[in-house]
């Protein structure tokens, strides 16, 4: 098998991870999560987002949290903002990396965050411009790679139009999210290979969630392709709180217990990862989502 | 990817998926998951063993529910059978087909069934050879083809040896059991690889355990060397009642979900499946362990 002999883990369990949990989770243990996930040895954990606390009311705390933490050496602790005022919030709280969000599914775009795809990507070229003449590093999301909720299978080529996009407009990288965990293996491969035509695949990431039991699947039949990054989170926490019937991202443990099985070096330690995932269950009152997790107990 | 174009499905959520619940299931309970399972298109279902009631007294009514069953056109009920009592006990119920059960780890062979490997092929040799003289098909299986309990990761040319000896006494199958789920792709291809010196490829099912949240990976990674014969249990039934902290068989349905969502034909019909295994979660009063069975509700 042709996998890449490392891989870059991005966490996204305190930003897509908590989220979508009905508990709130004070700052304390929040710091603590991220702590703990850096000490794991992870270099980039999404912190969390500067969106409408009307929204998205568990990120309400992201200044507070990220102002807490200080800075991590080596750790670099993006934060996802949707629009201009979000990207200020970012600059004021000392961010150096922010992610910009857009859809690869009309309906989804419209019922998410309320605009059809081009306006979305009217929307974020500014926001993406500001912040590299801040010089912060920008990540582009693009969600329902594989499905929507609303109109089923996405085409390979409306998922290669957006990533293009974001791509275009600066972001070093692009994820790609299956976010309602619908997508199988040869789906998922051949919509990596449609979008590896606009975006070379170093540039790309895998942000698959495990709604269906795929997700691990999906990540090796597309490692083979030589993508090398990949977003996953502790214990499984989350999932799209607008999708519904989504459940949580790919587990990092679980992720983590296959790579390293596979002699693919994550830099992580699996032990310190599974302590992660326990202590912000306990803190929510949750089981854990990851498999690993429950059969080491 | 080159995997098969269809492949076959052995169920065997009525023996290895009950033989370690808790619960014990109603002889009427019995056969009315093996009549939804027929339905939902399965044309093998290991409806049960014959062995001791004193090690697996979930199995004790096997002879009862094949009663009551009858034969149903078309679809094979494999049973397992330790020894020529085993075998004899089948005859009188008029199966047409048993399998026999070695393990690839010493510990394991010697704590399981409580003698060496060598010593469990010198059994299983008469009970192999009445069993074809009687015009009975005959399955080996061949556990902890991954990992043991005991002795950890297990090196394949010794899944090759117990493979090729029972695949020389004439199983005209060999199915390879990842018994407690730790495997992960690369291995588990390795180990394909290996057996298949032995045994061709068509000969051999796999059949893993999803403990570790690996199961599907790993057979999508042995899809791809050709194998064509998966063992899979209705709703994640099941597990090994002797081996510590092993959990359920990949589910069928989560298994189903990919193959079908990859092109690859397997004549079954989804929708049935969960509802048989909605209806045996409800009789063992226990949640389903299939991701797809739970998204979908």
């Amino acid at each position: 098998m042709g996998c890449p002999a490392a891989v870059r883990i991005v966490e996204v369990g305190p930003r897509d991870g908590l989220q979508s949990e009905a508990a709130t989770v004070p700052v304390a243990a929040k710091v603590a999560l991220n702590q703990a996930l850096a000490g794991a040895g992870l270099r980039t954990i999404e912190a969390g987002s500067f969106v409408s606390p009307r929204w998205v009311p568990q990120m309400a705390t992201t200044a507070e949290v990220l102002a807490r933490l200080g800075p991590l050496p080596g750790v670099s602790l993006p934060v996802l903002v949707p629009n201009v005022r979000g990207l200020e919030a970012a600059l004021a709280a000392g961010v150096e990396e922010v992610a910009v969000f857009g859809a690869a599914s009309e309906t989804f775009s419209r019922r998410n965050i309320n605009c059809s795809i081009a306006e979305s990507l009217d929307r974020f070229a500014p926001v993406v411009r500001q912040a590299l003449s801040e010089g912060l590093r920008v990540r582009g999301y693009v969600s329902c790679v594989l499905g929507c909720p609303y109109e089923g299978e996405v085409a390979p080529g409306a998922v290669r139009s957006v990533a293009a996009a974001l791509a275009g407009m600066g972001c070093y990288e692009v994820s790609l999210g299956d976010t309602i965990g619908t997508g199988t293996p040869r789906q998922a491969r051949l919509m990596v290979e449609t979008v590896a035509e606009a975006v070379p695949v170093e540039r790309l990431a895998l942000h698959f969630h495990d709604t269906y039991g795929q997700a691990l699947a999906n990540i090796l039949a597309c490692l083979e392709l030589g993508v090398s990054v990949l977003d996953s989170s502790v214990a499984g926490l989350g999932g799209c709180p607008y999708a519904r019937g989504a459940s949580g991202n790919v587990a990092t443990e679980d992720l983590v217990y296959m790579l390293h099985g596979m002699g693919i070096e994550t830099g992580l330690d699996l032990h310190r990862l599974r302590a992660a995932g326990a202590a912000i269950c306990a803190a929510l009152g949750r089981p854990t989502g990851s498999r690993v997790a429950l059969a080491l107990g």
